[in-house]
């Protein structure tokens, strides 16, 4: 049995202690938010102990930790959790500073402890099995991968404002998508972007339509675009072009009843958020993090991808800000 | 060069008039109509000279005839170009009755003259592909059919009156469709039906709403609904599960658009009706026609396989009348 | 908090313990099996007692229980959870005699408790919007329902020689899905079927291939085809056709991803079977069950939902040996 | 009766001879090709005229042309036809130098003759229906477009020799619908590219596998990618993502059948090449010169959108071959 405590106890943690209550061999031993109140409902719902966040890492009880707290406590915690040498899950992203997710894997290799950086989408079971594909086959050599990533509505102007800006809050996810299915690193970024959704986000300093293209060293092109809007749902698509064909992960719709009319055949519109899109995904992230905890396997993505991401988004920013393409091959490399 | 006499040159007449200006090798030399001015259209569209119905049938510069005219002209039109040693291509139904049927098969095959009932759905590319897959054995061996059909709307009470009703005028396709992807013949019909869509088609001793079910002497069961309505365009579909798996042809949209807002995703409606689903497969059954005539091939369906639709299409309506089901096993078969 | 006891801890009375634990204000108070061993494993699971059937309706501690036991026992844990004032959950078909429900239905009517007829595909979120989007009157009035439903591949001989046969064990589903959409009575009944799939289901005295005909009285018509193979997963589909257009619910595919190649464009088998297909669905009518005995609700489907869709099984049964429609109008009703 | 010449009887010459000959309104009047056999077949096909390039030019029997002819020869033909007053219909690209395209823009401004450039793609039916309801305001504002397009393989390498490169001879036609759709002109352009599909087209000095992004002033996007392969056929799909939604057209299959079976549900492949897919948008496009020149209609795209398709195609190549993103803003404009 896998004794978990978890770090924050908000919405993802709440996400999380879900999905650890359906997996055999782990359970919810303690938890720790700095409200008291999230933190008791998650320990009534699963018979875990309230501690504060350093008693709970340094507990005896605890094996692994799972950190969905804000961002920028991340560093500190995961600096604590490895001296301590619990495995760590961390929500992404690990830090808002590459560097200081450099210090971070430092501290974890000198622990020697097993972590994982929490990209969901790569246990959706649409985007897993293409990516499975890939791998097998069955396209062939990936010439081009298109990710469309666009959300129901924009977040508030203040989450804007500390976020890091699109290219890191929202894209760094499909930076992440893209070395998964491209199967290797990206050497140049281009980013594009307009405030087209609304004013304030572009006063904000901030865009909410963007677009990047990315390039490998053999030549593969990745094109991703985004957009803080979709009226129809939340709109999540990959497509990958190889030599022998195409793979696809299409939209996942509300159900899958089909009206038709005078005005033609109609179907649901896409799953709301990424709460319900992901919540199949979110189980099989923290399965695998248990499974490659307990049985010593290999855990991916690891702490280096979270950096890898940051890297891209880091240049994305810097493409858009100089409207310029940005080369990611440098003397000393990343 | 086939030199072909249009008999008929309403609407029908000027789909085929059509359909053998795209074909290599056909051309129409001689059209004739009740109506002189259909008639004189056509001849200045295609370079035909314009006759009367015998004089086309005896014109040493027709080899074959195309009989397009009210179906209670089709009897003594099929005797007379058999004579004349024309091949013919005879609009469905043959006759509305089914001895009289008889009688043209054995004037046909007496002359020994080419035949062909125009069931153009047998030359939809979809349904076509079906069929053909069926036979080369892709799912095995056939259990089950479907076939929905629907149309816009109901055509005028004074058809109704005369057409010897919807299981003669409109399922008789179905039938023929039926007995073509069934692969066997139907032994036992059952038949229900009502007047759902408009009253005055009850009235007038009609159904606009029909179901039956067929089944033949290995088991294999096929299911057609009828409606004379469908607000969503020309319904026309067939589904086949055998041993292996399924195939089915779905409707024809009108173009590949789709909208994505905040009541879903939305595609167009299907193509109107048949003059626009069915465009294809007019050109393919004349082209078979031709081919048939030209190299002294097989043509199917024949004069038999009107015979049988019809055979069907009576059962139904007696089926419908007695509310039981009815043998097609009877001492002397049909 | 809804204190259930759990009668039968075989599969479907794991799923049952398993949505119970999802659902806030219920819980497994108490288990009972014939065998120890599954009856443990769901206690630990659940923190619920195990105790025998008769001690389990009795206990104080004990407000509603979920008869999941075989089909030839649920007469008696009925009447005996009535007389104890319990609300009752039981799996269908509640009994194999049309007559034997009948004297269910008067000790659970003297009783005075809620009873409710598991169903599970009324609350199927697809099939449950359509039902809804009927009732709303997108469609207007129906008038053609068409249902599919195939089975990946046949159950045990063993099964099928007890079961009462393919329109009693596998097409009630159907028959009540068909009362579901119809929004009126069956009034006629029309059943064929053969043994396509294995040749020892057709000498254990069953089809394993069949479809069934209904009418209502205002005419409307329903169509339902059954077999028990199906290669490409569970095949699941309604369809709902009405005055203004129809409506339909397709199959649940293993996922979305789709593949390009030269031989076309490939999606993923169906789900595999119940289990998948219709997890949700028992999600959520257990939580319809929970929320109707606890707020005093209308709980629907009841009893006298599980004696019609056994009625029409008894008479599609009838039809198929008797190759004659059967009518359910009779002087004094069912 | 518009009487057209035709310059140029090759496969595109063959093309537009057809779709004349299903025009009310107009006739193929002339023929004239550097080669003596595919006039002689086009003439008679059509009951034209063979004559000489320079003689049907002249002729008063012709008073529109439809210039099919090499690209080279464009410029001398177009210089030709408009000092004869003709109405002129020309294949694209207009010239390789967007110079020589502004001196011929000159003369037909001189002339006043209609001038059309043949981008046949604006009147597919799927693509023209997308921009007519973008036009509507059905999605509001546009934000980004997307536009695939991909051969089903590549061209011979002479071809691509001499072709000015992928750029210029394949997206050419999708920087004419980005402005079709885009609504707004480009303002910068950023290309990459690599050869992926075949190392002879790269030390041939071209890309076979490229992207585009373009924006324009107010900040919209569109992402193109193009590939000199497809495996599963003519992939040609746009979408556009706007504030109230999204449109797209997707890729056209050889037929709307569907095979289910243990691997899951499969579709025929996409149309195979440009002759299938737009065969509607060749008649369409002719039939839109006929009307615009017979009624003296605004004519579109004109002379003016071939030559700023040829600017975006400069720019991408240079983009790409800089490796920097190019701004098309210059003091003095395009």
């Amino acid at each position: 049995m896998l004794n978990i405590g978890l770090l924050g106890c908000g919405r993802i943690g709440q996400v999380h202690g879900r999905s650890i209550g359906q997996i055999d061999g782990a359970r919810v031993a303690a938890v720790a938010d700095a409200l008291e109140a999230p933190a008791r409902t998650l320990a009534d719902k699963t018979g875990a102990t309230v501690m504060g966040a350093e008693e709970l890492i340094a507990s005896a009880d605890v094996d692994a930790v799972v950190i969905g707290t804000p961002t920028n406590t991340h560093f500190d915690l995961i600096h604590a959790a490895a001296s301590a040498g619990k495995a760590i899950f961390c929500e992404k992203p690990v830090d808002m500073s590459a560097d200081r997710i450099r210090d971070c894997i430092k501290a974890v290799e000198a622990a020697g402890v097993p972590f994982m950086t929490a990209f969901n989408r790569r246990f959706d079971p649409n985007f897993a099995n293409v990516q499975a594909r890939i791998a097998a086959g069955e396209i062939g050599g990936v010439e081009i991968v298109t990710i469309q990533s666009r959300d129901p509505s924009p977040p508030p102007i203040s989450y804007i404002q500390s976020s890091g800006g699109l290219f890191r809050d929202m894209m760094i996810h499909d930076f992440d998508m893209a070395r998964f299915l491209l199967g290797e690193e990206p050497v140049t970024v281009y980013a594009v972007g307009a405030s087209l959704v609304d004013p304030e986000i572009g006063q904000a300093g901030d865009v909410d339509t963007a677009a990047v293209t990315l390039t490998t060293e053999s030549g593969r092109i990745c094109q991703i675009t985004n957009s803080r809007r979709a009226s129809y749902g939340y709109d999540q698509r990959i497509e990958v072009h190889g030599e022998k064909g195409m793979l696809r992960a299409g939209n996942v719709l509300e159900n899958t009843v089909e009206i038709a009319t005078s005005t033609g055949f109609r179907k649901a519109p896409a799953q709301h958020f990424f709460l319900e899109r992901y919540e199949a995904a979110y189980r099989a992230e923290m399965a695998h993090f248990v499974e490659g905890v307990v049985s010593q396997k290999h855990i991916s993505p690891g702490i280096v991808d979270g950096l890898r991401a940051q890297i891209l988004a880091d240049a994305a920013t810097r493409s858009f800000e100089q409207a310029a393409a940005i080369s990611l091959i440098e003397p000393n490399g990343p």
